[in-house]
């Protein structure tokens, strides 16, 4: 075993995607994950709390970034602005992660309990976004929509961006998708 | 009983809607739906699959809908008035029931399982409006695009109407949030 190991977590990760991949979600058991990652079930869950965790693990450092983005934002900048920006911090996140990005859409497009649990994390997203919103002195019902409107742009890019080669980063998807919505809003 | 009694499937429609707000969804059985609406438990099992078909039955018949005006409109129209149009026709659906909406909105808000069974209903509605927008010739990103941010608009703009006191039409509300995402992604 020549190869470099990374670290505990990294490598019970890309078992569990690799397993994901090659069998399904649900056919994995966190046994055979720990197994192929040469780890043991214990160390499993000294890392995650259960399989489901491997994929949604991220959600809640999201949730703060979205959170502190808007927070750190000057006063005058206007909600788009200011959820657009937020975005572009998200994505810097996601910077080394296209492989893991695109494995992890696969698996979760493939189960019907992954993807309603994909859109109940976005619907919390937006919760934070439109809290984060308010808390800057945006009115109702325009802090709602943005932050509806700003996870809308997310995940249209998101899904762009697993789907591409990776070449370009995830930012210059939300960059263009930001502009396609509003050149479709001015035409109406 | 002297007073005007519905057809079966509205006396059920409310007598489920009594009981979910009165003890909640998880504790009412079928049994004391058909009960209160002084009718068999058979007789509900003609009209809806189970008691949450009461809340959902009509998600089925919005999606289509959605996709005939898509459809039915001139290919001239620009994909957010297609949509903004779309929407319309939906809300003129709802012209007679904001009791309904508003009981129905409390309901499934109390209850994680109904609201992402509602976030599941309204990526299902969104998927089939960007398939008529791509029917009427628009491209990618553009349709997904435009059929999330329609989706947003409708849900807030739902959300506002179930709350007010539904003096106004949620035509309206859908016209005003409309109006809103134009001038907050103007603002970018």
């Amino acid at each position: 075993m020549g190869r470099w190991k990374p670290d505990a977590r990294g490598r019970l990760e890309q078992a569990a995607m690799e397993l994901y991949t090659e069998r399904g979600f649900e056919q994995t058991t966190v046994d055979e994950i720990a197994k192929r990652a040469g780890l043991t079930e214990r160390t499993f869950f000294r890392h995650y709390a259960d399989k489901r965790e491997v994929l949604f693990g991220g959600s809640s450092a999201l949730e703060s970034l979205f959170a502190d983005t808007l927070a750190g934002l000057p006063s005058a900048v206007t909600p788009m602005a200011a959820v657009a920006t937020t975005l572009e911090a998200v994505a810097a996140e996601f910077r080394e992660r296209h492989a893991f990005a695109r494995q992890r859409q696969a698996v979760v497009s493939a189960n019907t309990e992954l993807r309603e649990r994909e859109l109940a994390k976005l619907a919390s997203l937006s919760t934070a976004v439109a809290d984060g919103l308010r808390r800057r002195g945006v009115k109702e019902p325009a802090a709602c929509l943005a932050a509806e409107a700003g996870i809308a742009v997310f995940k249209v890019s998101f899904e762009r961006w697993t789907a591409s080669s990776g070449r370009r980063d995830l930012s210059t998807y939300i960059k263009e998708t930001l502009a396609e919505l509003k050149a479709l809003t001015a035409g109406t």
